[in-house]
């Protein structure tokens, strides 16, 4: 287990700026006055796939020798994962095999195609989609970029809190108290903390997790990680366990694990979608969520949250159906 | 008859300037793709109010005179004026009097509300709003900032186009080949005009309306302003006619008026929200409407594009009904 360290999200990042978009940063003080907290949305849904996930499938892409690169990159992912690597992928011009379950949303699997990825379907379980990428693994013999137990990944997405302190400091004079991301296995939440850990330790951090997969946050409180096999939510982002880099990164460094209902997470979602004005996915609504429900947590705090995907089946959005 | 000049534009920027959001510029490979075109948009739909008019709304707010602040502000409008006038209005404390058409968007209603303005509604006419405005302003006393035909306001959107031309040098290598904004009463293209005319004369200026209101593409071919009593367009920001103040920048400034149908512009609205991820408004799709129809005319060309607002009724999208 390679645990990356800071010098490895400013290497990822100098590797990667061709390839991503300096997201910006938004606020609402209609979300401000209705929390009590002052937020600050740092809009990883408008990277051109659609998802932060971009910074580590770049990362780990354009990080390959042009000897490893020949046989592509070949991973699992609920989604947004898969289209970030297919896009990375697709820049450097090699192959790219993704598996998915058959139940990601047809946004994500649009997307994929588009940028050349060649999808496997699967179960939505765990168990299913490690044991058919074995398969497609062995059959294609892509370099496995794990959608966030790689180092590599990990560095990527530690890139975007490196953009965020930046904007916070430049246009919004000063730090954070809290950080705040969606958890599914972690990824960007080990990358919030690998860089905040060197740029701003007194920012404490905090992930927020669905109620009906809260299997992170059981974890952080049991100490050890437990990983559900199939759990459901709204929040398709968000079924994954965490793996041991990400463990060591939430279990060191991150404050507390919230959690949020199916219809919290629903209202939080169209709540910003009218109020900021962004399309994104439920996944990236869970902080906002359990802000509202613990509000005396974060009063008058500066708070900052990833809007960590946009990808969204517009037809079928769930305050309507 | 008072015409705006490019001093009055420098001089809202630095009154207003504290009042608005200095928005990003989003693109999408995506959208370039299928146009064939390289499309900037300037979302004004993340303004606080949620579209350009706090721009020329709070220049005409914060230019009275502390005695003629008394009475406050009056307006009629089909909802984004109304809000953004309002929000000024509160964030200086004066009162603030709208009559807008009883159609209206309740998204729009409630954001009036939200600042305190106080609604008297009116049938979904030109005639009707004109009536009802009167008897309110004669109640009233406030100041009228009309939606568009004021130099005030004129001056106060031409703030749009100073900050897109500065982004653009700044953030994409350099100027624009069109500029392109949605069409009602004229305010934002006068603005861009005013502007433009100064900062890139090169740039041709381009408005775009809906077929179902296309009095601005009609009076532009005929030479004199041509206005419809009530027209009926999902673009319900669109429903106003030319007056001599923005008909003199249209008509001076403008090198064409494209028109798209409606169900082009339910189209252009979705591809926005989905592949540039913002939510936006039917009137401000209908300038990507018009590109996708008129492609050889925009083909490899720097295009930029005024998402004017964003305040859409999230239960009611006009692609799910």
């Amino acid at each position: 287990m390679k645990i990356p360290v800071y010098q490895d999200v400013l290497d990822a990042y100098e590797r990667i700026a061709p390839h991503i978009i300096r997201t910006p940063v938004l606020t609402s003080p209609y979300l401000n006055e209705l929390t009590g907290a002052q937020l600050f949305f740092k809009c990883e849904n408008f990277q051109t796939p659609g998802a932060f996930k971009v910074r580590g499938g770049s990362n780990a892409v354009f990080g390959l020798s042009d000897e490893q690169a020949k046989s592509g990159v070949a991973t699992h992912s609920s989604g947004n994962h898969a289209s970030c690597l297919s896009y990375a992928a697709n820049r450097r011009g090699i192959p790219c095999n993704v598996v998915m379950p058959r139940t990601a949303p047809q946004a994500k699997k649009d997307m994929v195609r588009r940028y050349g990825g060649v999808i496997t379907e699967c179960e939505p379980s765990t168990s299913s989609r490690e044991a058919t990428f074995a398969r497609v693994q062995a059959a294609t013999g892509g370099d496995f970029v794990h959608p966030y137990n790689d180092p590599r990944v990990i560095a990527g997405q530690g890139t975007c809190a490196l953009e965020f302190v930046e904007q916070m400091h430049n246009d919004y004079g000063g730090g954070l108290d809290f950080a705040m991301a969606p958890i599914g296995g972690g990824g960007m939440v080990s990358g919030i903390c690998l860089t905040l850990a060197m740029l701003a330790p007194e920012t404490r951090i905090i992930a927020a997790e669905p109620e009906q997969a809260d299997d992170a946050m059981r974890s952080f409180k049991a100490g050890y990680i437990i990983a559900e096999d199939a759990p459901k939510t709204i929040a398709d982002g968000l079924l994954v366990p965490l793996k041991d880099l990400t463990w060591h990164f939430v279990s060191n460094h991150v404050t507390d694990i919230l959690t949020a209902s199916e219809q919290e997470i629903i209202e939080a979602m169209k709540l910003t979608w009218k109020h900021l004005r962004v399309v994104m996915e439920a996944s990236s609504s869970v902080p906002l969520a359990t802000i509202l429900k613990n509000q005396e947590k974060f009063a008058g705090k500066r708070v900052g949250i990833i809007i960590t995907g946009g990808n969204v089946d517009l037809g079928q959005l769930p305050w309507l159906t």
